[in-house]
């Protein structure tokens, strides 16, 4: 693997899209290229029929140590002090974030090493997650003047709001066990088998009818963002349309007979 | 008991209501009939001045099993296909969660056995609940096409987004233990003792003044839903009228001159 | 120390000021004064260039026992039986907690005794918290037919909602492990540690960039009341000022040349 060639890398396991960050030698970190470029893997497996679910990691010692902060740096230079490419890459990182949200498909996080700024936003933001037991997380961007902004975003909808607030103000690393007890992370396991843990969750994801997990992953993001009594207008008309789908048709209809579904496509 | 004679039993125990789920043969699974008759005995609590507290529990091996596939498979058969039963089954459905939300008296979940997609989302909707140290919870219409879409609004309001996401789209088991530690449960007690302990937290909020747990109760979920501002000036607007109230003077009173409440009617 | 003369004691240790309740043969309880003092105090702290972050801990065996029910029953003979004072009380307290969320510098409780009520709710409204293992914690106002609507503002923005709804509705003490575990605190420690402790959250959290800390307090709790594309558009632009804010160059640039970093003015 060259840090040049190929900044991204896209391996499929059955159903299974793993996409891994292979910026190893600079420890993953987001330049304006390695975000686009996940954004375009996304995209690819958004729109590839085979493709039921989508695994993240990181190659090399680090799942990703944030922003690129040398290539953010060489902008300072440029006539608006940098102001045009840090909205770019700002503006790039919030899409790809949003990107993971609103794919549909689930996309689980597997770390080993450290995922830090918005390396441990990219961890939050996925619908799952799984991490080595050494692995680490910090929003550590006080320590350098860059308080972890969007990477709170995420935080705090899966953190508690003191756990949230304590990484964000300190800028502390937080082992993978403390993270997964305040609500980062799905499982803890040995750091060679992290990427097969995520693997097998999404195989067993993709045993599961796709237009299904299309429409629940969709509306749970959705209605988390609604009145209660909204959310549950919302979520009872998804709820009729899906039972009027070949899906439900079919995965009653097994059910009550006692025999395996048949998927229709 | 039959499962065709009364769906829904009703018993008080002091000024606890306890209402079970009576269609063991069927797990307690939420025909139209049951949630029909679910609003109704909740309506009757609300009415009767005896009843200071609820308690929802199954009568057999399981809490609920979530809606009736049977009865909504039938309706495949409508010249609609389904559509308007489906409508006026999730309408119903939605109106039973909200209206224990609404219910001014704490409604407390006592679940043995299993607790499904539906009859997890009582669970979950419910003010307090109690558990057996083997009673299994889970959102499993992932399984059979019909993703658990009206389940995630209590779940996901009542779980970290990850824990919530794994159980939607898993739709794999989870035990007492682990759904006390997500934050589903209250308590987790041995089977036999499970409806005695919920009822006990009935018992205990009865002691306490109704209109103050009334005001209590609505105050909780309406601020729930309000920017932090708001959230202030509604819950001091209500703090004033409910120092104005007489139970608040003689609780008060009572309070300082070391005596026991007598609480007004 | 004495009850009459200096309700609210401020010492800076360092960079951290140290805010004390001062009325202990009161239980710290919140009149009007003490709240009133309490937003003097913090006024003071957010203009001083040398406080970096702020402690609230209590004097005697009490961090706060809730409002000064003697002065709120005292004005039962008011003409209006006390609506006035009730609404000038409960808005002097959303008044005084706001102050704490919007202080532009973190603000750490360090809780040795008993938090109940308005303590409590203090507690669940600071930034971040410390505790005494046997330090303990209750909303018991509807014990008293005085539900905790304010304090339960705070507390459902830091508990699950079923931990918040069973503090809320029994009233009960819960130990400082259980409130650890439910999401209140970020520290238990011994008593006689508490509020070193705390202030050395406060020198660490002292020894980040002012401007970026403030920067990233407000972004918190802006943020968290938005929906999702709304909250990254909006952080996205709050890191693009932040990168173009001389802390951020000086710290990156530091960091860069693994150097120490030389905080501007």
């Amino acid at each position: 693997m060259s840090d040049d060639e190929n900044i991204l890398l896209s391996e499929d396991q059955d159903a299974v899209r793993v996409l891994t960050l292979n910026r190893p030698k600079a420890r993953n970190c987001l330049s304006m290229d390695l975000m686009t470029a996940v954004r375009g893997g996304l995209a690819e497996a958004a729109e590839t029929d085979s493709v039921r679910a989508v695994v993240l990691t990181g190659a090399g010692p680090a799942f990703s140590s944030g922003h690129d902060l040398k290539e953010l740096t060489a902008h300072r230079n440029d006539p608006d002090k940098g102001r045009a490419f840090y909205e770019e890459t700002m503006r790039t990182c919030a899409e790809m974030l949003l990107a993971i949200v609103r794919l549909p498909k689930p996309v689980i996080a597997a770390v080993t090493g450290i995922a830090t700024a918005a390396g441990c936003q990219l961890v939050a933001t996925c619908d799952l997650a799984v991490a080595a037991i050494d692995a680490r997380f910090a929003t550590p961007g006080v320590n350098i003047g860059l308080f972890c902004s969007t990477p709170m975003v995420a935080l705090s909808r899966n953190l508690s709001r003191k756990a949230a607030m304590e990484m964000l103000l300190l800028g502390e690393m937080v082992g993978a066990e403390d993270a997964m007890r305040l609500g980062l992370l799905n499982r803890v396991v040995a750091a060679d088998r992290v990427v097969n843990e995520a693997v097998a969750f999404g195989r067993t994801i993709a045993s599961k009818p796709g237009r299904t997990l299309k429409t629940g992953k969709e509306a749970f993001y959705r209605q988390a963002e609604m009145p209660l009594d909204e959310a549950y207008r919302y979520t009872a008309s998804v709820m009729v349309e899906n039972m009027l789908d070949a899906e439900a048709e079919e995965g009653i209809g097994a059910f009550l007979e006692k025999r395996t579904p048949n998927w229709p496509r």
